[in-house]
């Protein structure tokens, strides 16, 4: 009720992106995209929780053998660098090349991007293949821009607030001409010209290892189901992964009944919780 | 109260599944029989759980310098093919050789089979090497079943309901000699002969992702106690499985949680439950 | 009440170890240590899960490329041998040295040490590499003991009780130069000549897979935050993931609950409940 009654009060604008989210969320839900997933050891069993729960189909499909075969299956390609070795770079990039020839979209998740060289370089390499979308947090974004800028500053550095990385990600964003995304207090989506904050989620995601794959596994998801408008899919993506940690918190006792309570949470969503929660507004 | 009832009123033949289903279980739980896993990357964590909640040993041990000491050791071996690459099947084919030449049963799933063309000529090649036990979903055995017949459709094909691929189990389990299971609304378990269905389990567990990993991990345990007779194991397995996610769906509010109180229920599995409430029968 | 009740009549010995302890947690908590991790499959998810509600910062880079870059950066390296296969040896042993060099702590979980010829042979060159901590169940210190007196024992044997192990932890500690400890009813801990009991913890944590693995991963945390008292910090973090899993088993109803509810009580733990709980004595 109160809830309502703040929503009522809210701007045109903000009550379409709530609209939008939930067209989102149906038409994963409807439409079951299946999305190749070349992950990170550690988050591979979350990721695809969160994507069951959403509705999406996730297949772990690494082998560079069965590239030819599979991705042009799949309506998506999630690549996620969190524990790369250089063997795993050329099925990443060959899955990319057959995803870019299918006009399948494809999302990159540049796991502490700025840790070491090698992971820099394969991060730089897989974004000139044009991911639709990138999603990382401020310091990933800003260790990528430099380094999009041939600077010599590799460090990581946790400290950058995504606010503080919103003139990066959108000086990316015109670089690399994907859509660039920043997790934070606030999560940040912008194309370089366009920018909107989706305020939704809560700080004790922090505390659960892989959230940030998962989001981005999300986006790729929703990107699927509307590739044209991967802006737009990708703020919906923030907000729904943001309103189902919300309620799940309701419920939390600490970081391991959160993961349960907001996969529950994010398999249950309704479309009332969804148009009265999501907030989403231009910056 | 109620389900005494109804059991009351089942045919002779059914509380004669039961009664098996319970002495599998107790015997596992008794021998903690120790099951080498060579499996995907994505059900590690929850198999090896579900295998200790039900009283399994399991061994995640896949390196191919330790097989000659350490399969001799296992008295059962569980291969699951799900994130394939090329440099797994070598250890997959002696862990499977050690085993066969050391009398002890093997249980093969064929995670998405006909995903692709190097996946199904792997999977072809492990099923001609004599698992106990086959477990798959409707897909995946027609896959392997048109893929033994030398046929070329090899797609992923996941409206195939488990009753609609009953014929291919049943052919395929007499061409390859094996026990061919099939998950499904009714799970399928025939040797080319008999025919029964497991009818316990929920649709829910189609929203946790490595249930079918876990529920053939459960089968090779099953199997590891009776290896002489792994038709009726296998019926149990699935059955203690289905039963431990019943109990779990009455307190679950979503697939998060009803993967918690699944592996809780199965570990606190006593006999009353398991006889009223496993319904096998044959087909 | 009770609990104040009986705790104020311990030896003024526990409740120092009892202060200890809370300081080692709340320096964890505030510093954020940053963990490097190279470790089995089946744990990364459920270790990384445990080190962020504990405060500290894990990171699962394996990747040799990466470790001249990152290892620097950590204030402590963990090894892990669970999944281990040839080609992942290099990368521990080059992280190992890059800390040692950088003075960084690093620690040892020996799993399944006499698995395998290739598996001790791996565990004793390890060890050969300066620890600071080795921390194993009963049965992997002993074959590590044994292998390294260059006995032909080689067997798994999980018969052996964590108090049978004493004497062997304290030979391998004089002969290793690490401190070493023995997970079991009672968790025990030595430098060679002086050895420890924690006392906290639970029976049911066996039947959950990687508990060994995380308890071994917080002790890294805390030898982290005080590494010139590896010896104290070692028995801080058993008792720590000793209290919260007792905490933890109150609300749980098996395994799965218990996994969820320890971590959210290692999250959650105040300075009352470990002066009470933790129970730490000379042997």
């Amino acid at each position: 009720m109160e809830l309502m009654g703040d929503k009522n009060d809210l701007p045109k604008q903000d009550q379409q992106w709530a609209r939008q989210a939930w067209a989102h969320l149906s038409r994963v839900r409807q439409q079951s995209p299946l999305i190749q997933c070349i992950t990170n050891f550690v988050s591979m069993d979350f990721v695809a929780n969160v994507m069951l729960a959403a509705g999406a189909s996730p297949a772990m499909i690494h082998s560079i053998e069965e590239i030819p075969d599979f991705t042009p299956k799949a309506h998506a390609l999630y690549i996620n660098v969190g524990t790369l070795t250089p063997d795993w770079l050329p099925a990443m990039k060959l899955a990319i090349q057959v995803a870019n020839e299918n006009k399948k979209p494809w999302v990159l998740d540049p796991v502490a991007a700025g840790a070491s060289g090698f992971r820099l370089k394969a991060c730089l390499e897989l974004l000139g293949m044009k991911p639709a979308v990138v999603r990382g947090n401020g310091s990933e974004i800003i260790a990528l821009f430099k380094g999009s800028e041939d600077s010599d500053s590799k460090g990581v550095d946790s400290m950058h607030e995504s606010t503080d990385a919103v003139e990066a990600a959108k000086s990316l964003a015109q670089v690399s001409g994907s859509i660039v995304s920043v997790s934070g207090a606030v999560d940040i989506v912008t194309d370089g010209q366009r920018v909107v904050g989706a305020k939704n989620g809560i700080s004790m995601l922090q505390k659960i290892t892989a959230t940030g794959c998962s989001v981005t596994a999300l986006i790729a998801a929703f990107v699927a189901i509307d590739p044209s408008r991967a802006f737009e899919a990708t703020a919906s993506a923030f907000s729904v992964f943001g309103v189902a940690s919300e309620i799940g918190m309701d419920m939390a006792k600490g970081p391991a009944s959160l993961r349960m309570h907001m996969i529950d949470s994010l398999y249950g969503l309704d479309q009332a919780t969804v148009l009265h929660r999501v907030n989403i507004s231009a910056i």
